[in-house]
């Protein structure tokens, strides 16, 4: 044990505590407020242990729910980017990038390289633990959106088409069957994504 | 592929949404606000992730991960219990107990019945891996209150001396290291935890 590590460790494990205070354009399913990205990155990892069969690849789901755990938190330095939003996604990658060196750099060196290197793959998004990984970080908003009257989507006015084009690359590839599920979800929503009342 | 395995699947994740709703005791270090227990599983599991070095015996990491991203999911139905609230702890755990049979009961049989085993494994904290997941649900509050002049010692008058005592078994047990750590920050604390304004 060297003392240094665990000083290093324990500075980590403080500055991601910011996470929490990141906040996404999801609700939680209730809609009383939005949802954070560390309890957003719990829930995902909770989604890839669950949902493991549905992964279009064999994986290795130990290493998708530590990616998963992980993927988020260059937010704590560089914000959260919504899907929907306009927004420069060459500056929000330089900003992640910067992050992740910064964040990473706090820890002992392996497992600083450790954790940037899962960071990179997932970002990558090349290898099928990290093409599950994506799937379930669309699939997850995706239902939270479909269990809200259209939630982010009826915020910003996306509509159906936009919908099944921005979700489909990712979610489709990583868990085509999740994909075919959120088809079926779409096309039973009508264009403003208000469901009938009863 | 069974449609109804995944439908239960999906049934549970909208379900434990609820854990983002579960305030604990404890507050996030820039102590804005309480922690939730959604977020504190996934802290916990990164520090299951980082920290692993000094479980008191060799562990299944992603085993201890998992543990502890489900280790509160009952406290959706059964809410959480502050270690310093006087509290009746026979009736919390028979709460605890229905709501893991209900929770996990939503989920295809085998998943359940995995999920219940693990969940159970983590609260006799009998095995290696249990016991360095109880002591890490220990730590994290110790760092947050060692963090926050007191935290919530501060809040309900906990003396140096209970805290000695509350804390020791399970951080000493599963992290003995650590356990060491916190020993050292409490001596250096006076006995109203506020720190010297420098």
């Amino acid at each position: 044990m060297n003392v240094d590590d665990l000083d290093k460790q324990l500075m980590f494990l403080k500055e991601i505590d910011g996470l929490k205070r990141v906040v996404r354009q999801s609700p939680l399913l209730d809609r009383s407020r939005k949802e954070n990205s560390a309890e957003h990155s719990w829930h995902l990892a909770m989604y890839a242990w669950l949902l493991q069969e549905y992964a279009a690849e064999p994986v290795d789901i130990s290493r998708v729910i530590r990616m998963l755990l992980l993927h988020d938190v260059v937010e704590v330095d560089a914000g959260d980017t919504p899907i929907h939003a306009p927004s420069d996604r060459d500056d929000q990658a330089e900003r992640e990038a910067r992050a992740a060196v910064r964040l990473f750099g706090l820890l002992p060196g392996a497992q600083g390289e450790e954790l940037m290197a899962l960071w990179r793959e997932f970002e990558a998004a090349e290898s099928a633990d990290a093409k599950f990984a994506k799937a379930l970080d669309r699939f997850q908003p995706f239902l939270v959106n479909i269990s809200t009257d259209g939630g982010t989507w009826s915020e910003n006015n996306v509509s159906r088409e936009q919908v099944l084009k921005r979700y489909s690359v990712e979610i489709g590839r990583g868990a085509p069957r999740l994909w075919a599920l959120c088809e079926e979800w779409v096309a039973a929503h009508p264009e403003n994504w208000q469901r009938p009342k009863p």
